[in-house]
């Protein structure tokens, strides 16, 4: 078990998942699970950065709950799993610290995603924290010596940089971090039910995998179609239409799916049937995480037990590895020799 | 005594302290120390953000002996003084890490002594922890709860970045920090013995604290002076000649040093005697500290002792800081309400 190569990824606590995190992340992780000893960070530290009230943080237990529960009912193993609470992990924030020396601004700000950021208004109002979080993700893939992380194309440098970081570490300091290695995570983006933007909870449009069959029904038939097709027998247009997108992503009846497709085009087909039979195949879909779900419900604690315990090995391994960093930097030599001079002197004085 | 309000101040270990270092902030520490409960932090991690090799990072303990010995030669008191290594505090990057969310990159980007940095070539390799520094300040004097910080002007906006973090924190979470008061120091800047610059170190400009009465003979009478008094009987300028800045801070004879200026003006004295006075009046300034430094020595492990118990008060002084700001924050909260949980779950399970 402790031979596999280590694999950190996972969330921000904001909120429940929903079928966009399903086809982008979850489904990975659920693919590397058995391949790699994996850490699922619950990036509450990273939350912080745009969100940091009372009121935000008041909700990460609850939110954390969710992401762990939602995750297992997806498919992620709880025997093999390793979650843990961010926060309360604070040797992170050393590395954090020590990072920091090692990334100039100017690299960070030519990061795609932060430049956009600071190209616009939002310049002005930029914490410092938002401009360096790559920094504080370099130190979240680093403290558990991550051989592997998963990413997509828009995450990709960002995890470059945990790279140059390792790199500049090792150089300095000597070998204490493997370079960690992109897994490229093809990430689709699923498109929300409005089919205006990328589905967000924050936009509501959004379908959660904790949604009950009667809740997936009511949003599939709230969704958004061709809106130039006023009436069945108009052709519609199947491409860019995000029912269709949902049908292919989720519907498992291929040979339904393309004759729908058919009909849709030649104006043989209602929306409300296409819409029905996404509502059924979403469930079917849905249906074994539910199944799941209800099984791990029945185990009183089990997610909140996920968390300590995978919390509480965290921390030992991000001990050891903050450890080991300040020994090869020469830190903890510092306040050591100074430490067992004086012990020398209180000894030497004790006998005299 | 823990009634008196707290002051922090302090130096990265980078060498020995010389007339520089005691003109600009010894002095006054040595002024403060009995009306604040005083910390003198020993800033190593400050020290990374300019100097991190393994070799600098090596220099740091014998560095730190040298500033703690110096300073109680000069005057502060080992019975009231808590010295502290920062590297040794980890929890302080806790804080680091959590204010760098309330500071925005333009607010840093303004500090006058950022802005030059910036302005000039240096910005395309400014690491992101220099940028960032006056954060990390803002760390080190408030993870002690700080009432009060001496500054010189230089460094009154860094401090000012600090008040603004406290306000900002006390605004989103409850008043956990004190907004630390700035006592103005008046930083005089002595200029070094060649006449060109503020002594310093890194330019070998300087007398330290610790030179013996030969080495600061020797020093002064290498020392820059009038270039345009070619022989002794030209009379010379006073005004921004170093020798004579030197008299005006350290020579106690003030009859001695207006009869100098009155004879140099006059070009009735050469600049030998006026140098061999000066070396007097330095060595009879720095006498006292010889002596105590002499007292000190022979205590052996002082210095180290002094250095273990200070940062040990300072840790468990930062712990209940942090333990304090997480409370506020609610961060505490989430793990503890987690772990609550769990614990009810386990006690539940093993009674069933």
């Amino acid at each position: 078990m402790t031979e596999r190569r280590r694999m950190l990824t996972g969330d921000r606590p904001t909120g429940k998942l929903h079928l966009g995190h399903y086809v982008g992340s979850i489904s990975n992780r659920i693919r590397l699970q058995r391949e790699y000893d994996s850490f699922f960070i619950i990036a509450d530290l990273h939350m912080l950065t745009t969100k940091n009230t009372v009121e935000d943080i008041g909700k990460v237990a609850e939110n954390a709950r969710h992401l762990v529960l939602d995750s297992l009912s997806a498919g992620i193993d709880p025997e093999h799993a390793t979650y843990y609470l961010q926060s309360a992990v604070p040797e992170v924030c050393e590395l954090n610290t020590l990072f920091q020396n090692l990334v100039t601004v100017p690299r960070l700000e030519r990061i795609p995603s932060l430049k956009d950021m600071a190209r616009d208004a939002h310049k002005e109002e930029m914490p410092y924290g938002l401009l360096g979080y790559p920094i504080l993700q370099a130190a979240d893939i680093m403290c558990v010596r991550s051989h592997v992380c998963p990413v997509g194309k828009d995450n990709a440098p960002h995890v470059e940089i945990t790279r140059e970081i390792a790199r500049r570490f090792n150089h300095l300091y000597g070998e204490v971090f493997p370079v960690v290695e992109l897994i490229n995570a093809e990430v689709p983006t699923l498109v929300g039910t409005d089919g205006q933007a990328k589905m967000s909870k924050s936009i509501g449009n959004v379908i959660y995998l904790s949604d009950t069959p009667a809740e997936v029904r009511k949003r599939v038939m709230g969704m958004y179609t061709d809106p130039n097709r006023v009436r069945a027998d108009v052709p519609g247009t199947v491409e860019g239409n995000p029912v269709f997108a949902y049908h292919d992503a989720f519907n498992d009846n291929k040979a339904q799916v393309e004759d729908l497709k058919t009909r849709y085009r030649e104006g043989k087909v209602g929306d409300v049937e296409v819409k029905e039979k996404l509502a059924e195949a979403i469930n079917r879909f849905l249906d074994p995480m539910r199944e799941r779900r209800a099984k791990y419900e029945e185990q009183s604690g089990l997610v909140d037990q996920l968390i300590v315990e995978g919390t509480e090995r965290t921390r030992r391994e991000v001990q050891a590895t903050v450890f080991a960093a300040r020994k090869a930097m020469g830190l903890t030599g510092a306040f050591n020799s100074i430490r067992r001079k004086a012990e020398r002197a209180a000894k030497k004085a004790a006998t005299q």
